[in-house]
């Protein structure tokens, strides 16, 4: 039985892209729950780009930022190792915003849900495509996009964790999937493991011009998690009333207020375009019905997951790094026990 | 029984500006209806600013521009003083897309709807606030910007057509209502005779700091007749899930190419905006509805009306072109008989 909690701390703002030096990590004893709480072993951890928003030096929510000495904000499965919340027992797996660390105490209000094991379903999985970077393409993708059978569906960062359920659902749901990736190695994985129709390499030369090549019928939605001059880029090659859920600006998240400007906003007129910003947040209601969808394709082999998974709480910070500079394939993971 | 009709035909594509040289007036004999058409005599041409797209010499809707010769297109309130269609009657009343001219023949198919001649609604006004200027403000407001009582709703081109019905409906179901004009005279009338609560002078100093002043809650929809660096600089002032009816760029009609970035686009995603591009037609079979209670308030003196009323066709480049520099308040209309 361990006795230490490991954490990893948020120490400073990075000036553009985070270093070693952004983060602490630290030994704590291992905390204890009072009447009403829980203690969690934790599994796995999610890195997610959201985290590089947190950590301010450029932008961020607005009063969500960490302070420094503050534990970094992160989601894990964890198993419940010792209770005195009757609604959580010993033994059970759940997945929650329980930071950067070996353990935590929880009274349940930060647990987003409990994970029914299933065979064919790996645990990790719960972290990604059947858990919140899944809901998020299926929210983004469904209610935002509203794809029909038939439309063209573009995602960029296709081979990210968000991205990868996005085209595979579009083909489930009956749409030509058409990826964007960096790269002809996470191209090939696009195509190849995750089924997409097409991928577009945004490192090589006339990203548009490759992305009409393969939509000889213009795109319907664009999943857009890059913002910036990809976004503009791609405006111009959308049919009318296409949709275009805005999930993120990858693009930008190290940009210290200079912003890349978006030329063709007035497109949005021409076209009668709907763009629409989200957080898994927003939907939050609906994730069992599409907790329950997810899971049931990757069980069937319908939905396929990637992971990269880093191996201990220390290489944390050496992941995240890696994961913001696009080395990771699929989602990102640490590994913790 | 006049033998003659008057047309104004689009002759070449201007460059930025129109001028008189892009239109020719012609005398052509009066024409005769066929079996199943029947002839207007037009009373009312409506100006608007998305003639200035189909000209040409910048940008215009895909595939949609005039040829030069072509009549030019507008829409026209009419009598109708023949017929050989059992659905037209001598002495109807129509409004339809009859464009530049004294007369016109119609097989019914360019008409968008008959007038109900009612007490207290002036014939011009179903060129304006109650026909396809008062339910653009309507479709628009409503179905895009869904506005909530107590919320705040913003618009620009607040003394136009468009932008006047959109402040007082707004007041109307329970908002406060912000107008963006240019000039004290203009914004005066937005607050004296439309009734907004505020309005806002873009060609005095600090657009962005007037608008926070007179909106200290934020702003919940933004009505976006403009584009360009005004949208630009209204996306700070939003509140999180305000939603942006598009539903014009007048910023941007003359520019040859050289549109204005929106540097700011990344907030669609922190904000979790909505922004939609539309046009009336997009929600033409919700006319009625709309046309009826645009109708009930003008009559009971709750939605008011105001026009700039240039007289006789030969008349209407000047009007339209002085339009497009914003001399016109309200409805820009041609008095034709």
């Amino acid at each position: 039985m361990p006795t230490m909690n490991t954490q990893v701390l948020f120490r400073a703002a990075p000036a553009g892209m985070p270093t070693q030096d952004c983060f602490d990590i630290v030994e704590t004893p291992l905390p204890r729950p009072d009447d009403g709480q829980f203690l969690v072993e934790n599994l796995y951890l999610s890195l997610d780009p959201y985290m590089r928003m947190l950590m301010g030096g450029g932008w961020m929510f607005r009063g969500g930022g960490l302070t420094p000495g503050q534990i970094m904000v992160g989601r894990t499965i964890g198993r419940v190792t010792k209770t005195q919340n009757e609604n959580f027992a010993e033994g059970d797996l759940i997945v929650g915003g329980l930071g950067w660390q070996t353990h935590a105490v929880s009274d349940g209000g930060n647990i987003d849900f409990r994970i029914t094991p299933r065979d064919n379903v790996p645990l990790s999985a719960y972290l990604g495509a059947c858990g919140n970077s899944g809901t998020t393409a299926w929210f983004g993708l469904k209610l935002i996009g509203a794809p029909k059978p038939g439309e063209t569906v573009l995602v960029s960062a296709a081979a990210g964790s968000v991205g990868s359920v996005v085209g595979q659902l579009a083909k489930v749901w009956g749409c030509r999937a058409i990826g964007i990736a960096g790269g002809d190695e996470k191209c090939a994985v696009v195509t190849g493991e995750f089924g997409f129709d097409a991928c577009c390499n945004y490192k090589a030369d006339d990203l548009a011009g490759q992305i009409a090549a393969v939509a000889p019928n213009g795109v319907d939605v664009y999943f857009d998690n890059v913002g910036g001059e990809m976004l503009d880029g791609i405006l111009p090659l959308l049919n009318n009333y296409a949709r275009v859920p805005v999930c993120g600006v990858l693009s930008q998240y190290n940009a210290d207020g200079d912003w890349q400007g978006v030329r063709n906003t007035r497109l949005i007129f021409d076209k009668r375009l709907r763009l629409q910003g989200f957080l898994q947040s927003d939907f939050a209601d609906r994730g069992d019905v599409a907790r329950a969808e997810l899971a049931n394709l990757v069980g069937s082999g319908k939905l396929r997951v990637r992971e990269t998974v880093a191996e201990g709480l220390a290489n944390a910070p050496s992941a995240f790094i890696d994961m913001l500079n696009g080395a990771n394939m699929g989602k990102q993971l640490v590994k913790l026990r």
